[in-house]
């Protein structure tokens, strides 16, 4: 394991912390708590978009993070500096604590592109309640976003079909780093390129574009600008026809398509990128064909998302290649996943644990106590039904489960029963013992994944039908601390 | 002006391009127009939030962004490395080009902090056609959040009225960046202190926050939780007393109140984070004052947006502080700003400009040709109307627009009425010329701006009307193009 560890942390990673969380550390530290022994479940609510699933993304950044120390020296020094009132938050002798921190934590995880669903953990740490307590806003903040735009692009890239998707979403991502992260999680999620450099470069996404209507306006005639921009590619060519009039730049794309096939060079594309994209397209198709241009695809943006990609397609657009940027990269229709991150059990080390839950005004946000892990079972290689149980307690050969969408048991010969674990360990007591694979890697075994979960188009309108369980014995513990909590605190 | 220039620039900023910007850029140096000088504008097309207004932000970030070369040489030996059907995209003459290649372009932009409105120029970037095209992506992706965040900031401010709002969006916010982005543009809005610490230490923004249900809960009971937090705590505390049950837990909280008060410390507020926030601030209300508690506030959070605040206070909710997260820091309601970069005019150096027009297929994608500069005119030192017009022509005295809302016509007597011009000099040939001010600054010069438009939570909910002309000649010129374009292309 290539693990870097007592490095200075890149800048970028400073502080990556809600101030409550120092402020609780510093408690902790004063109560003499620091140390006892906490687990912490990440999980979501709701799975975004109204879709019923997620796809899992972002530990990466999780695992670069840990890979360093959490305080450097400006850290430090700029906590000393804070006050209120005229008093400092923090004394010297936790920052002194502090500046000596290392993880030391025990993490398991959903790793990168698995189909994950709502309430089971994506991730459970261990570890002293202080270290637990500090990492909560980075953690959330790792995962939320890049899970949430792999989630949309898997969406996208289930309406295109087989038609690739190119992202292409930099000019309206959230900030540099959002879109670094916006380009990665959507090519988890199944787009095939990316016009983010900066992302390609990095992650090694392929990149692929076409080129901008300001090309166009740069010469004194479109068809002059198509040739020049023909001239300067060393590959067959995309041409943008709706500057002026989409159905003269066709034409014009056309008669320098004709001339590129003189020089043995292909008219690769045309692109669209406003009106009547149905109309359009079957338009262009059609003189294309006419032409002789069979292969020529047509390349379509215009605020596309999965449902506009799905009706055009109904609507029989002609379309082979679909752009996609700001809806992409910004979730449109879910402003963010809902990840938590909750305690949910405490001992002094040596002792047992005791578990703990939150109770809320709002039953959805209580909390599940107990050493979480999920179990997913598989049925002829098809996954059916997951489980969520306590992996403190010995499971019985005969599982039983509470359906948690409608509260009915069932059982399921766990022996038998083909099934893995979806938690993995990616640390163990701070020493990192997992590596992820490259990217490549992950999102091709999220697409074998999101193709054995037989995810469909159809799907995009109602929340996939899954099986998610609760293991019968951890199902009665939370009611039980449901109630005595309600009568006790 | 401290201009960092001919350094490396940081990695957090290698290649924040799009890939077409690239193919175009080759194609302009092969076709000779590389050094053609031209105009680009940055606009949005619509307002966010359907409000009318946006409040500008992130002009720092591209002051960053252009004190740096474009490209260092780990990026032109990827760029190298790049091909498709088995040839290199760019030859090695052009990226030797690139690799000496510095920012040489004249920039005028709206400060950070003001009142804009759609087809309004936010940038005029002026200079070589190859530099001007390779911006684009990095200039929109380093504004259109920004400017997004600080609108819904000042959205929910407006909301909030004189109560302060925290920002506590990290876990939510759209990566590492987009989170410090976000904060940074929610302080510039209005907010009053962020959670973020990392914002907090880079950028000086106040820090606040109170405590997480996960603190309670690492006690084995409430009380002893509250009195441990108030004990580490240098000055007063805020305690959340919705981890069980939220009447029980202020109970609590007062309880810790009176001890706290015995040693002359203070219950600085109490936090909400579920239920029903009316009915439980009353009741918590009422309890805090019966027991005298009467400076303790109520800071609420969940879910909260603009609306929601806006209901909550029409309710009769009896809330002093709001903490606004995932809302905030995403947009909701939003995917993002819809902010473009179009070419206007280009000439040979010493010619006279030809002036540029994309049409499309839809009208409100047509952009407006010219030099332009937006005047804002003032009557008894409020705004009333802003006048896009083109600083390349004389105005007269008297100016004539056109409302883009109604196509009606109106003339200001330019001479004698109190204005001034939006677009300010940023940088000239690539130096810089503008130094910001402080971020502290351009928020209060933010709220100056937000209290001379007299905006009112009453304009959440309808656009809030204020008058955009187009200068008429102007607007003939663009008519003109309109036609002939249509026409001849």
């Amino acid at each position: 394991m290539k693990v870097k560890q007592g490095n200075k942390k890149p800048s970028s990673f400073s502080l990556l912390i809600d101030f409550y969380q120092l402020t609780m550390a510093q408690g902790y530290w004063q109560a003499g708590l620091e140390n006892k022994e906490a687990i912490f479940h990440l999980f979501f609510r709701n799975a975004p978009f109204k879709g019923g699933f997620a796809l899992s993304a972002g530990l990466q950044n999780v695992i670069d993070y840990l890979n360093y120390p959490p305080f450097d020296k400006s850290d430090i020094r700029y906590l000393a500096s804070l006050k209120k009132e005229g008093k400092y938050y923090f004394c010297p002798k936790f920052l002194h604590y502090l500046s000596e921190l290392k993880w030391s934590l025990t993490i398991e995880a959903v790793v990168e592109g698995r189909v994950v669903f709502a309430h089971e953990p994506l991730m459970r740490v261990q570890g002293p309640l202080i270290q637990c307590q500090l990492l909560e806003s980075a953690l959330l903040n790792l995962t939320n976003f890049s899970t949430l735009i792999a989630t949309k692009a898997a969406r996208i890239c289930l309406a295109a079909k087989e038609a690739p998707v190119l992202e292409f979403g930099l000019r309206r991502a959230p900030g540099r780093d959002g879109a670094l992260t916006a380009s990665r999680s959507a090519y988890i999620g199944g787009c095939a390129f990316t016009s983010n450099l900066m992302a390609a470069k990095q992650l090694g996404i392929p990149v692929s574009g076409t080129h901008s209507h300001s090309w166009v306006m740069a010469f004194e005639e479109e068809i002059t600008a198509f040739q020049a921009f023909a001239s300067s590619s060393s590959s067959s060519p995309i041409f943008l026809v709706d500057t002026y009039q989409t159905m003269n730049g066709v034409k014009k794309a056309i008669q320098v398509g004709k001339w590129l096939k003189k020089q043995g060079k292909e008219l690769a594309g045309i692109r669209l990128d406003s009106g009547d994209l149905v109309a359009l397209s079957q338009s262009c198709r059609q003189l294309l064909d006419e032409a002789g241009f069979l292969q020529t695809k047509i390349v379509a943006s215009n605020d596309l998302d999965e449902y506009e990609i799905y009706h055009l397609k109904a609507k029989g657009a002609k379309i082979d290649v679909w752009a996609v940027g700001t809806n992409l990269v910004t979730a449109k229709d879910d402003a963010a996943l809902n990840g938590v991150y909750k305690l949910s059990a405490l001992r002094n080390l040596g002792e047992p644990w005791r578990y703990t839950i939150k109770l809320s005004e709002q039953i959805a946000k209580t909390s599940t106590p107990g050493l979480l892990q999920v179990k997913r079972f598989y049925k002829n290689g098809q996954p059916f039904a997951d489980c969520i149980y306590d992996e403190a307690k010995q499971l019985p050969a005969q599982l039983n489960y509470i359906d948690l969408s409608n509260g009915s048991s069932s059982v399921i010969d766990k022996v038998n029963q083909p099934s893995e674990e979806l938690l993995t360990s990616i640390f163990k007591q701070g020493e990192q013992v997992y590596e992820s694979p490259d990217l490549k890697k992950i999102k091709e075994s999220a697409q074998k994944e999101l193709a054995l979960f037989r995810l469909e188009a159809a799907h995009l309108f109602e929340p996939f039908q899954y099986t998610i369980g609760m293991e019968r014995s951890l199902f009665n513990e939370k009611q039980r601390m449901i109630e005595h909590t309600k009568n006790f605190q």
